[in-house]
C-alpha cells in the first residue's frame, strides 16, 4: 500500500487573507500558507479559488505558477466549479513532483471533468454524489458505476487516474450516516481504487476544542477502512500524528521512536 | 450493538501500592484506584493478583467483597493464572451490577477456566492462544475453534459468554503483525462474537510521550473493527475521548457538544 497522501486545505478563499491575496494578485500569504502546510507534512496543496466564475481563468493562471515557482514545483489540486478554470490550471501546472488534480468530477454535471483531467494526464476526484450528498451507499454505488465507466470511456485507468470521494457527511444531523461512509471506503479499497475525502466536514459545527478529537478518530478509522487520502489541516497536529501513526500501526513507515518528530 | 465495555487495569500487582495493600490487607488504596477509575468511565475493573500461588485464594476471599462493598457492586474481572483463586473469586463475588469476567481460558492449558466460569455463569475471557502469542491468524483461528468447542460442550453461548481476545502484539518488533491483529478483530465481529485485548500491550516500550497517541489511534481503529471492550487505563483522557468519540461516530451514543464531557 502507497505512503497516505495528505492535501492541505490551507489555500481556500473562503479565509480573508487568501480572498485578498487573490484580489490583489499579491502572491506572498498564498506561498506563506503553501510553505508553512509543506513543512507540517502535506504532500499536494489544494488551491480552491472558489466558483471564480469572471476571473477563474486568469487567477489559475497566476496562481499555478506562482506557487509551483516558490515551492519548489509542489504537487498541487486544482479547486473550482469553474471548468474553464481548472483547464488554464492544467495549462500552466508544472507536473516535474507530481500529477495534477482536479477537483473535481461527479457524477452529475461536472463528470466532464474526467474529460478534462484525461486531457492533461492528471488525476481526477470523483465525487459520489449527482445532485446533493448521497442518501445511502446504494447511491453511492450507482455514482462510482457512472464515474468508472465515464473514465474508461476517456481513456483514464480508474486504479490509478481517479480519486474517489465518498463525501463526508456532518455527524450533527446524519451521525446515522457515518458508518456508511466508512463501509464504502472498505468497498473502494476492496475494488483496488484510491480514495479522498474532506475529512472535516465531519465535525463540522462542533466546538472548537472537540473537532480535533472527531477529525482523529474519524482518521484514524477511514485510514483503518482503506481512504487513501485526504483533503485536511496539516498544521493540525493531533491530526498529523494520528495519520502518522495510522502509518506505523499499520505498517507502511517503519517504527522509530521518534517517528511523531519526523 | 452494544456500548463498548471499558475494563480498568489500574488495579495490579505490578503497582508497588497495590501490592502493599494486598501485603498488608489494607483494602483503602485498591478502593481508591476502583473509585478513580470508575468515576472515569470505566465499566468493569480488572483485578489483578498476579499468579499468587500461595495465598491466591485468601487474596481473592478478602479482596473481591471489599471492593464490591466499597463501590456499590462494581463488576468486577478476576485475573489470575491460580484457578482456585479465580473459584474463590467467584464464590465470594456479587452479580447485582454485572456477570463476573474469569481472566482467563486459553487453547492450552487454561481451557478449563471456561468450564469454571460456566459453573459459576460468570462471563470468560478467551485468549487466542496456546504457548506463546500466536504466529498468524490461521493460528488464531485454530484457537478460535478450540475454545469454541470447550464453550459450548461446556454449555455455554459463546456470543454471550465469552470474550475473544486476539492478542495485541507490541508494535516495536512485531510491527507487521498489527494488520492481521485488526483482521481478526473484524472476524470475530463478523461471527457475531464479542472481543476484547490488552490495548496498551502494543505501545509497550515506546517513548511515554507517544504511547498515549498510538493507543487512541489503535482504540479507534480496533472500535471501527468490532472490538466490544478492551482493558485499558480510563484515567488517559485522550484514550476515554477516542474510546466516546468511536461511540459518536458509530452512532452509539447520541451526539451532543458536551459528550466529551459527560
Amino acid at each position: 500500500m502507497d505512503k497516505f497522501i495528505v492535501i492541505g486545505e490551507r489555500i481556500h478563499v473562503i479565509s480573508p487573507e487568501i480572498k485578498e491575496a487573490i484580489g490583489t494578485r499579491n502572491p506572498a500569504a498564498i506561498i506563506a500558507r503553501g510553505k508553512v502546510q509543506l513543512e507540517a507534512g502535506a504532500d499536494y496543496l489544494d488551491v480552491n479559488i472558489g466558483p471564480a466564475e469572471r476571473d477563474g481563468v486568469e487567477i489559475m493562471k497566476w496562481i499555478v505558477p506562482e506557487l509551483q515557482r516558490a515551492l519548489d514545483n509542489a504537487p498541487l489540486v486544482l479547486d473550482t466549479v469553474n471548468q474553464d478554470a481548472i483547464r488554464a490550471g492544467l495549462e500552466a501546472y508544472n507536473p516535474a513532483k507530481g500529477r495534477a488534480v482536479v477537483n473535481s468530477a461527479d457524477a452529475g454535471e461536472r463528470i466532464s471533468n474526467l474529460d478534462l483531467a484525461a486531457e492533461f494526464g492528471a488525476i481526477s476526484i470523483g465525487l459520489l454524489m449527482k445532485k446533493g450528498v448521497p442518501a445511502s451507499n446504494d447511491e453511492r454505488n450507482e455514482y462510482l458505476q457512472t464515474i468508472l465507466e465515464h473514465a474508461m470511456e476517456a481513456g483514464m485507468d480508474p486504479a490509478e487516474d481517479v480519486w474517489f470521494d465518498p463525501l463526508t457527511l456532518v455527524i450533527k444531523g446524519m451521525q446515522e450516516k457515518q458508518e456508511e461512509f466508512l463501509e464504502f471506503i472498505r468497498v473502494l479499497k476492496e475494488m483496488g481504487l484510491k480514495s479522498t475525502c474532506g475529512l472535516s466536514n465531519a465535525s463540522n459545527g462542533m466546538p472548537k476544542h472537540v473537532r480535533p478529537v472527531v477529525d482523529s478518530v474519524l482518521c484514524a478509522m477511514s485510514i483503518e477502512c482503506g481512504l487513501t487520502s485526504a483533503i485536511m489541516n496539516p498544521t493540525d497536529k493531533a491530526l498529523m500524528d494520528t495519520v502518522k501513526t495510522s502509518e506505523i500501526v499499520l505498517n507502511r513507515t517503519l517504527y522509530a521512536d521518534s517517528f511523531l518528530d519526523i
